[in-house]
This record gives C-alpha cells, sequence and structure tokens, in this order.
C-alpha cells in the first residue's frame, strides 16, 4: 500500500520533508507540491521527481487520489489548511505551531475530529534517539519516581530581526519545541510555570518585544518540577540536551560531535565544536516523524503526536509570556 | 611565624579542620581544642597532638599564645562565639552559617568591625579545582558577557529527620552553599529570585514544615539569570555540577569519580560512581582554605569570604523561603 | 554530466553500494546491475529503479552508454573484471582486496595503465571523518614528528568459518583495512614489521590454519613505530579506534554510541554499547568513496585510493604472514 | 603495634617516602633517616620530625629498636643495603629496581631468605585505582579469557642525558613499571617478548647508547598478547593508561586531569591537560604501598610485591634489550 501525499510550502523545512518523502519514507509517494510561488514549487518538483505542480492547495486537495498532506507553509495558514483538508477528507501532517492562538488551534481541531482524519503535529525532536531513550527509560522506571527535569535548548544564533517581530515571541516560536519535550519526556501535564527572561544577545530583539533569553520553571501534576533553559545565541553550536533525576537514578544526554578526534595538545586536550545547525542534528528525526505518519495511515492508528500534543505547547507558551509580563507565576488553566 | 590556632567544636567538620590544621596547613600551629564534651576534645587532641584542651571558649581565648580561633561549633553558637573571640583580638574563621538570622549576623560582623580582627567564612566549595577555573575563566573574559548559569546541587541522601527539624530549612541549609556559588562565580550580586518546591523524596521532611527538591530562579544586576537545582536526594552520588553560558561560549564542569576505569560490556559501558560524601570531593577545599585563613593572618590581608560573604547568602537564602511561602518572585531588599 | 555506471555483483556489500548509487552520489546513474545469479540482480534492479540488468559481464562492458563499473563480486572475480573493463575502457571501482596474489594484482594494474582508465580500490575508512581528521591534523603539523601509531580493529564476531577458510587469512582479509590505515593516517610507507597471533576466540579457526587475535609492529621509512591490533572477537562491538603520538603532542579517536544518553544509578555510570556491525559504522563512508570516484571521473584527476593503494596492503599481509609463520621481522622487500 | 623505621636516602623518592611516613601510614613511626649527605638527612628530619639521623646505615641497623628499613639510595646500594639489612634482621622496602644484573638481585635475595626478613620492592602504581580495578575485574572473571593487554606509558619529557646514559637503557629503567604491570594485571607470566625502538625523541638519547621511543610485544603463558609502548617524550603530559580485552568484553583506564572543566567555545571543545609529573598521578600510591608494607610486617603476612616480583621485570627488561639489539624475539628462558 502505498501513500500518496502532497506537500504543501516548498521553503526551507518543505524541501528537507520532500526529500525524504521521496527517498527515505517506505510507503510513502510524494504525489504532489503546492506553493504560491510556482517557480519554487517546480524547482522542487524537478528535485524530486514530483509528478504534480499547484499553487494553490483547493488544486491538490480536490484530487482523489492524495491520501494525505503535509504542511509547511507559513504559520497563518496552517490552521486553514488543516480545515481545508480535513473536509476534503485527507490526512494531515503539519509543522508546528499549529496556530498561534487558541481559537484557531480549536477550530482547526474541531474540523479534523468532525471528518474522522488523522492529524499529525511535527514535533520531530521526538525522534530523536536521545530524547526517545531518556523517555523509554524513565518509562520503564529506571529512575523511579521523577523529581527534577531539565532541558537545555540554545540556538546557535538568533534568527533574523525580521523573523522575530512576527514569531509570537520566544516561548511560541523556540521554547514551544521545550514545552512539547518537557510533556513527551515524562508523559505527564504541566499544571503551572514561572518564566523570566532578559535581552543580553541582541538589543534589536527587545526592541521588537522579546526577550532573548530565558528560563522556565514549570511543575508537573506528579509534583516534579521542570526547567526550560533558552539563549538565542550559544556560539559553540546548537545545544541541545536534557537531564532528569529521579528517585532511583538520573538520565542525562550531551550533545552530539561530527567526529570522536580528541586532540592532545601542551595547553589541554581539544575536540570539535558541536553541531550549529538543527538540521544537521536533527535530520534523523524528520525521516522518523514522516515515517511514522505514514505508518499510522497505512494501520489506521492513531498519529503519535495528536493534535492535543499541537495545543497543549501553545497553552504553555501563553502561560510563560503572561508570566514573564505580569512577573508572576500563572497556572495553565487560567489561559482559555 | 607561625599561627597558633584554637579550634572550637570537635565535632565532625571540627575533627576535619584540627586534621588539616596539624599535617597540612603550612605556618599552622594548633594549639588548643575547646568542646562542652570533654572527651570529645581530649580524643581529637591525642589523634592530632595537640597540647591544650579545653571545655570552655573562655579559657581559649583568653590565652594569649592562642592568635585565632576555628568555630566548628552548633550554629546557634556562632554569632555569640565570633563576638568573643572578636572582643579577645582572635583572629575568626567561621563555619557556615554565621547565623541563621540577620540582626544575630549583623552584631556579629560588627563585633569584627570594631575590634579589627579578621573574619573568613567557610565556604568551602569556592575552593574547589572546578569551580574556582570557572571563575577565573568567567573573570578574565573567556565567554564574554554572562548569559545564563546553571548550579546543580544534590545530596547524595537526606539528613536525619530530627536535623532536618532545625536546620531552618533547606534555603538556609543546603542552598546557601549554592547561594554563595552563584555570586563568587560571577562576582556579581543577585537582585530577584523566585523558588519552588515540593515534597517528593520523604513525606517526614514536608511534616518538619521543609521540602525536599526545589529549584531557585535568581537575576543578577548584570542581567544574568542564575537556576539552582536542589534535591536532597541523588541515589547514584553527590552531585555538584557548574554550567555557564556566555556570549562567546561556555563552561561546564562534571562531577569527579574514584577511578576512570571503563568497562565495555555486551550490554553497553560502565564506570564507577562518583563520591557519595562530601568530604570525599571537597577534602582539598578545606585544606585550601585554611591555608588561605593562616595566609590572610600572616600576610595581613583581607580574608578571601568576607563576613559580607557569610551575611548575603543567608538573606537570599530568607527571599527564597518568602518566595517559596509567598508564591512569587522576592527581591532582595525586601529582606531586611 | 551523468556517470552511468554498472554494478557487478548484489550481494551484501553491492546492494549497499547499488543504494548509494541510486540515491545519494550526485551524478551518478545507476544504469546496470550485473550478477550470476539473475534473481538476486533482478531484485536488486527493482529495488533501486535500475534500467539493464544482466548475468555477464561482457554483455555490461559491451554497452556503449556504460561509463563505469563497480566490482563488488568475490575477490577471484576482482583481477579479471577489471582486465575486461580496462579493456572495454571503462573506468573500475573495485571492492578491496584486488587479489590475494601479487601476480594477480600485477596485471590488473598493468591493464589499467595499458588502457588508461581509473582504478578506485574500496578502502572506505579512509572517508570516516575520525581517521580523515586525524590524517589532516597530523599532515597539517599540528603534532609534529609522528612517533607512534596504534590502530586498534576488532570485529565484533568472527566470520563463519566457512569464509575463514577461504579467507586468505586475518592478516589478508582483517589486517588489510589496517594497512591502508596505518599507510593512510601517517603519508609514510613501512619497510619492516612483526607478527605475532593465536588462537584464542574459536579453535575452528584455529583447524583452520588462521589466528584469530594478532599483534603486527612495523616501521616507518620516517622512524615511526605503528601496532596494530587485531580480534575477531569483541563483544561489545565492532571496535575501531586509533591513536597517533608526535613531537608536538597526540591525536586519538574514540567509537561511536547510537545516543548520548548516560544512566546514573547507585551501581556506576551506564551507556549504549557501540555500533556492532560495520555498516552501521561506516554507512557514510560507502556514500563518500563512491562520491570521490564518480567525481574524479567528471573531474578526469586521479582517484583518491589508487591502484598501487590496492598492492601495498596486500605485500604487507603477505609480510606478516611469512613473519608469523617464520617466528621473525619480515622487511616488505623480501615480498615479491 | 608501632613499627620503627628507618629511612636510607633522603633524594626526591626518599623525602616522598619519609613525608608519607611520617603523615599518612598509620602504624608507622619514621624513627631514623640515613644519606652520605648529612645536611640533606639533617633537613629530612627536621622537616618530618625524625629523631636519629645517620651518614652510614651500618649505625641504622645496628640499632636494635629499629624494625624495618625503606632503601631509596642508589640503584648500585640497593643489594647491598638488602643483605646488610637482611642480615640484622631488618624488614626491608626497596625502591626498583633491586639491581641492574640479575647475580646482584638472586644474591640479594638469597639473604633476605636465609635470614626470613620481608623484601617488597617499590612497583606503586600496583596501588592506583585504576590498575587495581582493572586487575580486580579481570580477576573476577568480568571479561572472560584475557585476549590483548595494551600499557600505554610515556613520560612528559627526556630524564637528563646524564641519567639516560647510567639508566641502564629505556627497558630496565623505564619499561620495567609496564613489565610489572604486565604480570600485574593479568596475574599470568610473559613467555616471550619481541622489541623495537628507534631515537625520534632527542639524537643525545641515541648517542648515549639508548632508545627513546620503543614498542614490546609480549606472549602470556595462557596465550594472550600484551604491547607496551613508550615514549620519553608526550608534550601533552605523563601518559599512563591500560586496555584489556577479553572473551567477554574490555576494560580501559583513561588519564586522570587536574580539574573536570570543559570550555566550550567557537573553535571546539577545550578541557586542561593531564598531569606532567608522576608524583601528582601517582601520589596516593605511594602512601597505599607503603602501607601495605607496614601492614605486612603488623599482620606478620608476605609482602604484597615480592622478591620474585623485583626480579622477572629485570628478566623482561634483559630480554627486550637483547630483542632490540639481535633484532629478533627472545624467550625469557634465554636470561639466566
Amino acid at each position: 500500500m502505498t501513500i500518496h501525499i502532497g506537500l504543501i510550502g516548498t521553503g526551507r523545512i518543505g524541501r528537507l520533508h520532500a526529500a525524504n518523502l521521496a527517498r527515505h519514507v517506505p510507503g510513502a509517494h510524494l504525489a504532489a507540491v503546492v506553493d504560491v510561488n510556482r517557480a519554487s514549487a517546480e524547482q522542487a518538483a524537478r528535485e524530486f521527481n514530483v509528478p504534480l505542480v499547484f499553487e494553490n492547495i483547493q488544486d491538490l486537495i480536490s484530487r482523489p487520489e492524495i491520501d494525505a498532506v503535509v504542511i509547511c507553509s507559513s504559520t497563518d495558514t496552517h490552521a486553514p489548511f488543516i480545515i481545508a483538508a480535513a473536509r476534503a477528507g485527507k490526512h494531515i501532517f503539519c509543522e508546528k505551531p499549529i496556530a498561534l492562538n487558541l481559537p484557531s488551534i480549536d477550530t482547526a481541531l474541531q474540523a479534523v475530529a468532525a471528518h474522522g482524519v488523522k492529524l499529525m503535529v511535527g514535533f520531530n525532536r521526538r525522534y530523536h534517539s536521545n530524547f526517545k531513550k531518556i523517555r523509554e527509560l524513565i518509562a520503564a522506571g529506571k529512575i523511579g519516581r521523577p523529581y527534577l527535569v531539565r532541558i537545555t535548548s540554545h540556538d546557535s544564533k538568533p534568527p533574523p530581526i525580521e523573523y522575530v517581530k512576527v514569531s509570537g515571541g520566544i516561548f511560541l516560536d523556540m521554547t514551544i519545541h521545550d514545552f512539547d519535550m518537557a510533556r513527551y519526556l515524562l508523559g505527564d501535564e504541566v499544571t503551572e510555570l514561572y518564566a523570566t527572561g532578559n535581552v543580553l544577545v541582541d538589543p534589536a530583539i527587545g526592541a521588537a518585544g522579546d526577550v532573548d533569553t530565558a528560563v522556565v520553571v514549570m511543575r508537573y501534576v506528579n509534583g516534579a518540577i521542570c526547567t526550560i533553559e533558552n539563549s538565542r545565541q550559544a556560539v559553540y553550536g546548537y545545544d541541545q540536551r536534557v537531564e532528569v533525576l529521579g528517585s532511583e537514578g538520573a538520565l542525562s544526554s550531551s550533545n552530539e560531535y561530527p567526529d570522536s578526534v580528541t586532540h592532545h595538545a601542551r595547553d589541554g586536550v581539544h575536540s570539535s565544536p558541536t553541531y550549529f545547525g538543527f538540521t544537521d542534528l536533527y535530520a534523523d528525526t524528520y525521516i522518523a516523524e514522516m515515517t511514522a505518519f505514514v505508518d499510522s495511515i497505512e494501520k489506521n492508528t492513531e498519529p503519535p503526536v495528536t493534535g492535543k500534543d499541537g495545543r497543549v505547547p501553545l497553552v504553555m507558551g501563553l502561560a510563560a509570556t503572561r508570566s514573564l509580563r505580569e512577573h508572576r507565576p500563572v497556572r495553565l488553566d487560567e489561559i482559555q
């Protein structure tokens, strides 16, 4: 059984998914690409041997042979495209976030539910070998009851300031991945959080109304406490680590390196920096998440990252934004 | 020049200092030991070849040949003994904390100032090779402007519940070392903090009115943000690490291990656990701090850990206690 | 410019090269597969979208549109296929070893030279990021003059005994990769070696006239000394490391691991075993070497692993075999 | 019970043992120091509170209250002092090597046997936590049957050329520690070895008739193969590591570092160099061996490093010297 997929949005992340669908995802056939920029869509079609090219999502979802869509267009289109695809009976993979406000998300999730299609959200980090293993070891009880979770998540350099201005703020743009990670690792929900932050990397980020350095402290239902640390700039590379302390031990992951060569010199021991870009570090995770999406269609099972998994991190991001603004801890049930 | 020292309190930490003064601190002569428990004092005197034994601090400080005292008795005696020693013109090394309330500390510091004696407070961790090196590298500008500081500080197992009841709470008893570390690493002052905590290790600690798991988030004058993570129990050993992210790079320390043997087996790679007790990990720091104290007397310089360094962490501990109780961020200038 | 390639031999390594040629090597088109087992060839053709399938190499090399062949058939066919392909004017990539005797190699190399085609030999390990980096750092003078080289190279488990019997012995089958590595790392030639070995893993290997544990000590022209350690069995995984000590420092590489998660438990620190199979560890190297081969055709440059590079390790293997048998150091110029 | 000890030779290693005997070895009393240089002996006596000072060993061993001697004088005096002390009924700790020729050793061992005193030889590295643990894990069967042993042992810089000239050559001076380690780790005897070496560090060492870079390959009775690598110069520090591969796994040790701080910078990851001097790395081993010596006297047990343990490494050193000179493998039973 082959799943025929139409990919919407042939920008950076769209082309990455296209390459994986064309080469690395068993059972998937990349049947169409869509982009308002037709030249971009056509170039992707050539590169990945895609038979159909459209400028308009309606042309895609009206094709009966299309089983599923992969939405990689700009964030503001996610919710309307989900609704359109759901109405057309297409299964949906959507890049995160579904939207930057809850009403849009809720409307989209209602459409998905009403039309009985599958929706998977692109929290690809869940598929990294480190985080997957830590979740599995926790679930297997290897460290007993969790006490403390720590997520270190730094970009190597800040995004362009024009991007920052429309990003929704650090908590909705960057921390949202870590909010998902916090839930994923423990399989538990957060009830309250406190966020603090500052402008230390670039005053222009502050002028845009955002912070570039942030710490969020969260409490889980089960009582464990999670800390997320974010910086928009870690000059030594993309820094992505977690630690979990529990009653019976601890788990920690370290970054990965392009080689394991050590240079022993008079002045000390030296080795290569870690990766600087997210596509280097997370390349395999994009293949794995898309494989899981196709697999859930083939086997008619629930996708492993659900609509709820797309909604809750946004609630957390909104709570963190309010906490920072109001300078107090905020309960998640304050966010409607 | 030999500094003649009288040591007060021959319990665990007192005997540790006595052994170092007798064997490892150049220029020091352990001339007397004092303990209300005379048998304990006499046993220490035999073990470390100490000529004088007293039950009473007055007998010690009335001896003109005594240059300095090392106060290792119970916390409630620290302030009165500092005052008595200062009046007698003796230099003073005092174990942390000076007291659990600010008025006692301030009275003691006034006595020290009035009598022109030296006072050094026992924040021994400053002398660990890792933390010392990180402070030095930061001060040398190796990582540029500091963004984020993280202090991981877990005991291997909780203290006896009777101790917990009189400890003043986790922030005054355990975190106080980390508050000192936070100031030491950056050479900057904290302006505000938010503390959260929970009872996850042992319900008896909760019944005693304390928490056993805590996270404190703090802001420095220079804008950097520091996170302290504390657990009363880390079953894999005494976990003492720091990380500092700055504009030009990051510094991190790892725990130390009794050997560096790796066992490569079918099921993975295995190595020894870290140390479980603080005296294993910090043995050298006790020698180094006492050497620094004796050195400051010999050279008539200011001790490297001052009375202010003893006072500020208590302010931070009181602020954290209030933050936890009042469930809000607390500025340090709220604490009088 | 597209290089049209015919692949000969669709066994394990052949299919690996086929997958890479079909998906990962820019500028290559896998135009034909050849196998005496037609069913195997046809299956590979289906899997990798290969238009032409043959049972016979003559059918392949008679096709004018074929630019190059990739020889992955059994060792005894390597030399005759090289000769046939050279005569047909096809460029050649050949799996190691070219042959197990020098006359066959020399005849093949003469045919290559006579017909002016390119020949590259499949010493893929040269393309591993660790070994490549070490060679580059040595060539850049980072460790000054080399003193000592050490190559650790253990299989995770012995090959089938039937394979051992026809393998030519451990030095021609397994150490040959390390002989190439020894030359590659330093860019220097070996003049003499001493080999010792024993049967410790499996008596059946001894019964087949081979050893399963071996050490080879070699001297380079420049005076440095190299040690190769081989075991047919390392139960903890495929162990592939090098170290080089020089006048100005040292370089070392460690194994790689499928994740970087550390489990801190009461009884110590635990992490995942390294990879067990060579295709896991060296997956990227097969892509890189084939890319380099195609690139050398496109740009008409000398392939980076030459016929001489295929010949010398066999000389070393024969010298090691003689050293072991005659229980004495053997000069390479003793081998004709 | 206190063991009264006279220490002979107050040079560098003698003063190190004196400090340990005076401060760190329970049950030992350093009662006398002897040195032909009286000023040196007197200075040591003052520093370590030693009551008796002699210029002549006879004055020491004639004192009935002396239980044992610690011989730290020059190598040529070891055997005669052992004989003199044995005749006087004193237990003996002797620095390695006992002598540089077998007849001297054998005469000394005969005297020890004839007079029923204890003799322990100063192979201190046996007491390093890494090597001790590896031996214990091997003895406990954790890696099954040993296949391959590797000992890396490099000095940070060559000794003065005057020392090299009288050292007996690298195998008797430097490798002798590694020969002992080879026996210690496996608890097995070597039957044959092959040594090769070169002058790469300093031509003056070659002019003195020695090599500065060496590899020794050895076979054990049980069939395992051991490789020792030696360089007189490792500019990045004193490099002391071992690896053992066995049928059920492997053990390896790494060097130790003065701190565990990692600096993550744009150009890579940096940390401190290892120790440069043997007294830094092996400080604890000197205390442990002396404690074991005193303990064996107190408990009347055999010392853990026997006269045979002092003799066999010399046989190995002589065999290696011959192997290098004669350019062939040498059996240990060739050395008489």
